[in-house]
């Protein structure tokens, strides 16, 4: 659903024409879920991460939180559609859905056509 | 503030390193100010307006909220430095601060470096 609101940019960035009530609904839950610093930084980490996935295992050292935080923190981002997960053996592992970064940054982007010189 | 962490974005995007604590926090009281339907229209009407300003006046008929309300709304953005205003006379006139979207949009934007392909 957000890959679809952000997918659609193209023709409604932030600054090209006022959003509507239904895209600011759903973009306002990705924003969201951006607008912590523990999410930020696990999506961070994930998107950082070479080979692109990253075990819950490795995250949670890297907090001073327990693990079942952690995890909601996680869920959080996925359903706002910005990673997935795959549970393999005792562990989950983390990824950043495709292009979900690139859309919502091309979102934000002012278009040229809006820029205000100075 | 603000702006100076999206500016140093250069060095930090999202996905090119993990983020420390600091421009987490810094950059999660951004995402947190977009993360809701109201702001969200509020700075789309402001940032797709040409000429780049917009009076408050102009705002409120647009929405199914008291005044007070929008006011709180278009303070939250204006404390996350995302836009700016001043009072001429009875109202008050609202902009985009200059480059904030686009150094937020270049955060969010993956490196070449670290796209994944497929």
């Amino acid at each position: 659903m957000i890959g679809q609101a952000a997918a659609d940019s193209c023709c409604g960035a932030l600054a090209s024409a006022p959003l509507d009530d239904e895209r600011a609904a759903e973009l306002a839950k990705v924003f969201k879920a951006l607008g912590d610093p523990v999410r930020l930084r696990l999506l961070s980490m994930i998107a950082s991460r070479e080979g692109g996935e990253v075990c819950v295992c490795e995250m949670t050292p890297a907090f001073d939180l327990s693990q079942p935080t952690i995890s909601h923190h996680l869920k959080l981002l996925r359903q706002a559609g910005l990673i997935d997960c795959e549970r393999r053996g005792t562990w989950v592992y983390y990824w950043v859905l495709p292009g979900v970064l690139d859309r919502l940054a091309e979102f934000l982007t002012t278009p040229q056509s809006a820029r205000v010189s100075g």
